[in-house]
């Protein structure tokens, strides 16, 4: 744990504390989100210090130019951004026409407060003889809108004179663009005394990306008085003005964001918006509020974990699934999962491997099968693409990129981009899982052998036959720990690769498919390289060897180290780190996860022993899979640790980077550590199990999963874990390794 | 061999074709250099088609801003450039009002010749009825002077009006700036009716490396009268014209170099300036002229190698020769020999471990000692610098960098910077080599042993103990075959990190050093890592591994390739040539090169046969090691071919990139492939030896070194090879194996 700066509470992030020091962590702790859009938690009032201002619109990128030294073949040509929108919740707020500016201001009363269970942040603060109440949602009910209510009321006995100006700022870059260019131009704005706009659209590029319209209306509300607009070249501004008392005024600004990804013109974009805003002139605050409550409330239903006898893990787990359904509620099919989310800049593009490996298996549960479909159907669309991709590196097949908008690889580091191609493992292995969770064998048969196809031909491209040896091999790839690079023959590529020919041609057999052209002899091929993949062991330590001269490295456990070496990625040069034994995050466990019903507890042991220690968990993927395979050993100190650092990664800033964004789809984490850990929920098979424990700190927990049509809660108490059925047909089901039938509710003993 | 576009010839480049397509190629071909200043042969009258405008001066650069995609701990901070100096030679040039720009003219009897023999580049063309001769030389008697002289005489019977604008242009950018910014700013200028001046300024930079002040002042002679000067922001002028009849009519621009490396202050740069225009503003342009070709011939004397049977193979050499001296010739100790010389802007820096690897051996044979001592002290008066660079990677001792122009590493990519550190062993290799050549030893007991401890603690420190092994390894690294990188256990570093442990504690034993406090455990420990050095060998094939896991590649010829796969750099994806066993220059050859006293003929013979059928010789230090080795192994035919692609590496075009500019560092390798490889010079032990062979398309070939006091030529024919001492005492060799004792000249047959 770095830094602690939010109360612990089951439902809030609150914190009286102005955090001048760590605005940038609070900021990212405070973000919104609808799946449309988001922002984080920075002041709407002029803030002179430190800040990061972030609004972002799904969807809405830009392709950088790639930033390299060195130039080579196949580097992709460009580095897609998720780009910083324009601020169109600023506005400048003077009492008695001095300017409320809280990195100057002497400030009393200040409070943040994020109601995660209502996606409802409040913030309040004096200055100037005033009291503030500033009230923001994101609406999920209607994902255009954001509102923001300014509450003012005099605090020491006078009357003052408030202003506000209301604006819409296009003039904004991203902190990361490689050439400190601005990556928006104006294309229209208006102005009049209830209202403003602007349409801008991104600039053009060389890269044939689409260039993106995004139009911000704002109209108003309240008890504030309009004093007229204004405009320069990149704002529009409205200002308003009251006499403050000891009764409060408000003042409600409502911006409607529209774009050119659901309106196909600049005029029809700027109608929609105004057409949205017309829609709800004349409705309420109360009523806005209420409607976006109740969507969040829905969500909850289903989604809550109750955690109980710790309020740290209760509030862990809420704000990681609140960020999560935040970012993504599977809305829109051409979407996916961005590693920051709404919350910041860092790492670019949209779609990683993360979406496939973490975040399916929590869609699966909590959400209906449509919306995991859709996430597939998003690479099923991109193998295009993907078939691109493979022939840049001069190879056959798809290789689905490391990071992407549209499919195309845009990340630009060659031992990532070129080497780190275990993704296309982590493809196949979700459309595997989303099979054998809904039992729906339609995709796979469809569009998912179109996929597994293309990977497989790729893999089969990409090996060697190492004459030595006898054996097929890999070599020069980045395994999952990114602490190495550039590694032959990484124990869970070289078994990823292996697996993805065998599930395809045992899927060709079952679903035959003479439109994909596979010839017999590449039938035969794929078979024979499966056979005769080399797969690095180690007799004597009884391990599967992380890859090649692995064992040859200066291997010493992480608490050999001094505290002052952590985290390496900022202690160490990236050589000391990259020759040493420490591992970023599950690599070896990471195989032995996916594929848990392959290896006995044995193997799991002995692997997780040997790798764990030597573990940093530096990735914010690392320490759930380690929660989950530490809950199946019946280690459950570690497995409680590891869950604490997934759940309360960003609200106790584990990493020391929280402030560049949260780590969005990691907080799936915290999910599958309590579900698939600590419940030792498993599907294999098309078949439903469990085996849970409690924490000892905590006195139960209860969470609801979605399961072939069924609604099911799982309650673990100190004596019990109850079974209940919700909704759908009974089913049978394991605990413990014994056969029930779950039909109403059902308890169990709880085994200790 | 991909393009020729020059004349066999053996002294000259000659061409009479203007290179439209190739024409970056032929300005790299025809650059002319002083040591002082250097630039490419771009036409100095307006050519509105792709160019590469390039003028440099040794010494001056410029810390560009590093650019890479993510930032991670230890990375350089800047990457240091010799930086494009403003276009100082330029005119524009206008025949009865129409301007000469030969991109768009109509030019007949074009033609270009470089002069290697005098060091003088000689032009002609005629358009408009006007024939052109224009010769330019940068003066090796004095080396601020740039001399350009045009000749103008009508071909067409009639009366011409020329005039010409001779220009100092400053708005110059680098062709490889990071964000395309400017690297100069205007200090001063001036302008008067017989000469005019720049001085400028590199900008600022926030890395606290020093700002050079360049100040260029023209002067002019000849028959064309003076029209007055003028300014703008970047640019100083000064207008002459003339009526061109059938007598030639002659313009000459002089132009003075002066820089604040030489002068403290502004005023100094520019009054040393003006006391030079002084100094030679009455000399005769042949009188220029004259002292400069004395200074061109007294080089020749000792440097020229005289290849008889073969004016291309005589071309070759000679052209390297001249380049290489054109980019140095021992004068300055503060400068080093940048790998493209004045030639181009590529690659960076100033200083590769080349010099100390292919330069040294060299300027030891055909320079004074100092010229050597000038380029090790250069090494050791960045000790401290070195030092820095070691704690920078969180390691003891001192790491030379990979490209430098202060000591501080300037190079940014982590495969490079932080991994190719066998640099670590060229650096004392050349302080071993120096001491052997020379039988001086009292460099390496003073300054040189000041070096070899902080690279040996470096060492000691960068190895690691593996248990598992109970062998000392050196994992991440890249070895000089830059195909392959952050591989364990290179052959040919961890060879050389042993070396320089034992010679250090050697030279310690011999030459005691209390003042560099290496304890008697440190001793141990270089002892202990010594003689516990993992050194990867293959008893079955008998070879010396490059480096773990490179048996397990997919190992194959480049015969087995297509032509259309060449060269690998420019038709491959990086990752596909990171995982091939393809190499780009000598690696585990390279060690054996370095060592050959310590191999068997068996040794090298197998090693040689292994490595060099997968070698593409991609790095233009590849052909010259390979051609040494091969002329010892007896291969006579691949020794040939390998000098040819040595010598004619630029003239040829081998690797498709000298339009970049010329190899520089590189171009000695033509002269070692004859000395060390065809005559097999060997200096082992104090003792120098030799075993001719003529290539059976030779003649016959001759050359001089210098050797400890003496100057002995070396004459290899057909029957015979002839020794002569033309200076110092006799002296004791060995030819063929035989003894003899060198006083006058001494005859031994050929051995064929």
């Amino acid at each position: 744990m770095y830094t602690r700066i939010m109360e612990i509470s089951p439902w809030t992030l609150r914190s009286a504390k102005l955090e001048k020091e760590h605005k940038r962590l609070q900021e990212s702790l405070t973000s919104l989100g609808n799946g449309y859009m988001g922002m984080r938690g920075s002041f709407e009032e002029t803030y002179s210090a430190d800040s990061h201002l972030g609004t972002y619109i799904a969807g809405v990128w830009f392709p950088d130019k790639t930033r390299v030294g060195w130039w080579k073949n196949g580097y992709p040509k460009y580095f897609g951004k998720a780009i910083n929108a324009f601020n169109f919740s600023k506005v400048k707020i003077f009492v008695d026409g001095q300017e409320v500016d809280l990195a100057k201001n002497d400030v009393a009363g200040f409070s943040v407060e994020l109601d995660m269970q209502h996606g409802v942040l409040r913030r309040s603060f004096t200055v100037f003889g005033v009291r503030f109440n500033v009230c923001k949602f994101l609406s999920v009910a209607q994902k255009e809108l954001a509102v923001i209510r300014w509450e003012a009321v005099s605090v020491d006995g006078k009357t003052h004179q408030v202003r506000i100006d209301s604006i819409i700022d296009a003039d904004v870059k991203n902190e990361d663009s490689n050439y400190e260019e601005k990556f928006w131009q104006v294309l229209d704005k208006g102005v009049s005394d209830s209202l403003s706009y602007i349409a801008a659209q991104t600039v053009a590029n060389p890269f044939g990306v689409e260039q993106f319209i995004v139009n911000a209306e704002q109209t108003f509300a309240g008890s504030f008085k309009a004093l007229g607009g204004s405009q320069t070249d990149w704002q529009v501004s409205n200002s308003f003005e009251s006499e403050v008392g000891s009764t409060p005024e408000t003042f409600e600004k409502r911006v409607i964001v529209t774009t050119s990804r659901d309106y196909q013109s600049l005029e029809a974009v700027k109608a929609a918006g105004r057409a949205l805003s017309e829609k709800i002139a004349g409705v309420a605050f109360e009523t806005l509020l209420d409607a976006h409550k109740a969507g969040w409330l829905h969500r909850w239903e289903i989604a809550d974990v109750v955690i109980e006898g710790s309020d740290e893990a209760q509030q862990g787990i809420r704000f990681n699934l609140f960020q999560l359904f935040s970012t993504y509620y599977g809305e829109d099919a051409r979407l996916n999962i961005g590693p920051k989310g709404f919350t910041g800049e860092k790492y670019g593009g949209a779609t990683y491997w993360d979406t496939e490996a973490y975040a399916v298996p929590l869609y699966l549960a909590l959400a209906e099968p449509e919306v995991t479909r859709n996430l597939l159907q998003y690479r099923r669309n991109q193998l295009p693409q993907a078939q691109h991709n493979a022939r840049e590196q001069g190879l056959a097949g798809a290789l689905y990129p490391m990071v992407t908008f549209t499919g195309i690889e845009c990340h630009n580091e060659w031992e990532i981009t070129f080497e780190e191609i275990h993704r296309n493992g982590a493809i196949p292995y979700a459309i595997y899982n989303y099979t054998n969770y809904t039992g729906d064998e339609g995709y796979l048969a469809k569009e998912g052998l179109e996929v597994l196809v293309e990977v497989s031909r790729f893999w089969a491209d990409r090996v060697h036959f190492s004459k030595r040896n006898g054996k097929y091999m890999i070599h020069g790839v980045t395994g999952p720990n990114e602490y190495e690079n550039n590694i032959n023959n990484n124990w869970y590529t070289n078994t990823l690769a292996a697996w993805v020919l065998d599930y395809t041609r045992e899927a060709l057999a079952k679903y035959p498919r003479p439109d994909l052209n596979v010839r017999a002899d590449e039938l035969e091929k794929w078979a024979d390289i499966s056979a005769n993949m080399y797969r690095p062991h180690d007799e004597e330590l009884g391990v599967f060897v992380q890859h090649d001269g692995f064992l040859d490295k200066d291997i010493r456990p992480v608490s050999a180290l001094s505290p002052d070496d952590l985290p390496l990625n900022q202690k160490w040069s990236w050589d000391k780190i990259l020759r040493s034994p420490f591992i970023k995050q599950a690599d070896v466990l990471q195989g032995i996860y996916f594929f848990s019903d392959r290896f006995n507890i044995d193997e799991k042991r002995r692997n997780f022993d040997f790798y764990e220690p030597m573990t940093v968990h530096e990735s914010s993927l690392s320490p759930c899979i380690h929660s989950i395979l530490a809950a199946e050993l019946g280690k459950e100190e570690k497995a409680v640790e590891m869950y604490q650092r997934t759940a309360r990664l960003d609200l106790d800033n584990y990493n020391n980077d929280t402030e560049d964004g949260l780590h969005i789809t990691s907080m799936t984490g915290s999910w599958l550590a309590i579900v698939q850990g600590f419940a030792q929920m498993k599907t294999w098979g098309g078949k439903l199990s469990f085996a849970p424990f409690l924490p000892s700190a905590w006195t139960g927990y209860a969470f609801h999963i979605n399961y072939r049509g069924r609604l099911i809660k799982v309650a673990v108490g100190k004596e019990n874990v109850v079974f209940t059925l919700l909704k759908g047909e009974s089913l049978d089901l394991q605990v413990y390794g014994k056969d029930i039938t779950l039909d109403g509710s059902h308890t169990v003993a709880l085994e200790k």
